[in-house]
Order: C-alpha cells, then sequence, then structure tokens
C-alpha cells in the first residue's frame, strides 16, 4: 500500500508527534511535532523538518546548528496517531548540547543528570 | 533535586507525552499519555499507569491482557514536556499482538508489515 501522509491521524491543530531514534544505537534523542507538510518535506529531501510549535515555523532539523538528522526509515504506529524515525544524527539532538533531550533520569525520587553536553 | 511530577509540562488537557522503551532491547513499544495522577500512580506501584483519551480513564497498561510493563527507569526531556519510560514489557505492547506498536515502515513509499503478531 502506498504511504499517504494524509492517512494519518492529526491532531486538532494538525500535528503530530514524532519520536527521534538513533538508527544505530538505538537512543532515543528526542520528540518533536509535525504537520503533514513537514513530514511531506521530510520524505522529499531525506532529512527530517518538524513544526515549531512555539514558533509557528517549519524547524529543518539542524539548519543553523548543522545538528542534521538524516532519515533511515518512518515508522507509523498502529493507531496512525504517532511517527518513530530512524535518524542518523549529526552531534548533538539537543540544543542543550547533549546527544539525547533525556537526559534526566528520575532515580529514588531525586533527579540526576546522565549526560553531559557533548565537546566542541 | 528531588523530582516533582508538578514540575512538569502538562498540555492543556493535563496530559504528557510518555514514551515506552524496551529497557533490554532499546525497541521503541509505543507512546500514551499520561496525567500527574498516572504518573504518581506509575511511580508508585512499578508498573506504567497511563491516561486513555479515548476512554478517559486511567489505563494501568496490562491490568486486562497481562502484558505489564514495569518501570524500570523514568526519563524527562529538556523541556519537562515528554517522559521516557524505559520498562520491562511482558508479552505483546501492542493491542495487535505485535511486540510494538511501531510495525509498520514506509519504505520506497511503500507500507510494509515488518512485525507479526507474537504467538499465544
Amino acid at each position: 500500500m502506498s504511504f499517504d501522509p494524509a492517512s494519518l491521524k492529526y491532531d486538532a491543530n494538525g500535528l503530530i508527534p514524532a519520536i527521534a531514534q538513533d538508527a544505530a544505537s538505538g537512543e532515543v534523542l528526542m520528540m518533536a511535532w509535525m504537520n503533514a507538510e513537514s513530514l511531506a518535506r521530510t520524505l522529499e529531501t531525506g532529512h527530517v523538518t518538524y513544526w515549531s510549535r512555539s514558533r509557528q515555523s517549519f524547524w529543518a532539523k539542524g539548519e543553523s546548528s548543522g545538528h542534521v538528522q538524516k532519515l533511515i526509515e518512518l515508522r507509523v504506529d498502529c493507531d496512525r496517531d504517532c511517527l518513530l524515525l530512524l535518524v542518523e544524527q549529526a552531534g548533538p539532538a539537543c540544543h542543550t548540547n547533549r546527544r539525547s533531550c533525556f537526559y534526566t533520569a528520575v532515580r529514588s525520587g531525586e533527579e540526576v543528570e546522565i549526560l553531559k553536553p557533548m565537546e566542541g
């Protein structure tokens, strides 16, 4: 069956959550949002473009920082309301310069920083 | 710093997306939603409880099916508006009896089923 982005379930704002996972290591890097057009751009270019809810604009990941995400494979969940992006991440995915945005673990009720910002 | 569920950023409906990842294999199993109370129940019991948007009720994962998720570690992202749950998944995570909800890949513009339902 041909994949049709219009067949996905977008929320009231026309958005769908997209989880970026490192295709090689399996590390979950970040979660952000897409609309149909940002998904179309991602599939066309092979590089991930999100929709920035705060800026209300397209967010071609890494456009200014160089920390681009090359799309290796797109996956859709059973309810068609969430996307999994297997990516090749250049440098840090997080704006804090950490590899992943999920650098805070909760252990014995305490927040623990488990990733340091990357060098360079 | 003590972890306070009230410090998370919930959406207009009081919900936060939660990604469940197999703690051992790194496979992303599913994405669902939590509110502050479902997160509190998850931390108290050590088993994942979501909030079902369709049923508008707590959803103790696996309560009827036995396909429970034991919480191994909770992680919070940089914006505090998304959770990553490292879990030990009993059986399939997906209601289709597949290990993961992300069993549809898009390859060369076509949808491809990459996981079969589990036996038994």
